[in-house]
C-alpha cells in the first residue's frame, strides 16, 4: 500500500491557491485519471478556470462555494461535485478562518474520436 | 454542475459499514472509474476485502488505520492511499467517538489482455 500524505506533498502556488498534483507520485501515472489536492485560503477563491477535462471533486476540509456562470452552489464538507467541459468555474472559500481543501480527479471525456466504437457503453 | 450530497445519498450496509456507491447517479456512469463513500463507525472496521480493482482512497473525515497483510498504516485526514490487486485490506476506525468517512475510486488495472497494444504507456 502506498500512502500519499498531504502534509508532505510537493505543492505549488497558482495565485493564492496551493496545488499538489499526484503526477509527483510515479505510482499514479497509470491511473485512468489525473488527481490533485488544492487548498484555498479563508475568504479567497480559485482563479476562474475552464478546461476540456471533466473534473470530479470532493470537499475534504471545509465547504466549497462553486460558481458556474454566475450561479453559486454550496458543496458541504464530504460532498462531491462534477464539472463538465462546458462549465467555467470559480471555487470560493467563504470561511473567515479555515482553509478549504479539495480533492479532484480529472480526465478527458470519451468522444467519438477516442472511442473504438461509438456506442454509449 | 452536479452536486453529490453525502447526507442524502442512498446508502446500504455492508456489515456495520455504510456504503454509498456513485452508480446511483447516472451522470457518473461514463466515468473511467467507479466511486463510493463508505463510513465506518467509531472503534469498528470494514470487513476484510481483496479484489482485482485498484482502489484509491482519501480520508475525508477522521483518520484511517489500514491493515494490509498484518501491517497497519495510519492515513491522516485529508491524505490518500492506494491498494493494488494483490493487497487484501481491512480499514479500522480507531476513534472512540467519531465516524470515519472514506471516499474511494476503483478501476480494473490495464493488463496485456485489455490493452490494444502491450507497450507501457
Amino acid at each position: 500500500m502506498q500512502v500519499f500524505d498531504y502534509s508532505t506533498a510537493h505543492k505549488s502556488l497558482v495565485e493564492s491557491v496551493e496545488v499538489a498534483r499526484f503526477e509527483q507520485y510515479p505510482a499514479t501515472l497509470g491511473f485512468p485519471f489525473k488527481a490533485m489536492w488544492y487548498c484555498i485560503p479563508p475568504q479567497d477563491n480559485s482563479p476562474p478556470d475552464r478546461h476540456p477535462e471533466y473534473e470530479f471533486s470532493i470537499a475534504v476540509r471545509g465547504s466549497a462555494t462553486v460558481d458556474v456562470n454566475g450561479v453559486r452552489t454550496v458543496v458541504d464538507q464530504g460532498s462531491a461535485f462534477l464539472l463538465d467541459s462546458s462549465e467555467g468555474h470559480t471555487v470560493y472559500n467563504t470561511s473567515p478562518d479555515e482553509a478549504l481543501l479539495i480533492f479532484s480527479v480529472y480526465w478527458m471525456p470519451a468522444t467519438n474520436s477516442n472511442r473504438c466504437s461509438n456506442d454509449d457503453r
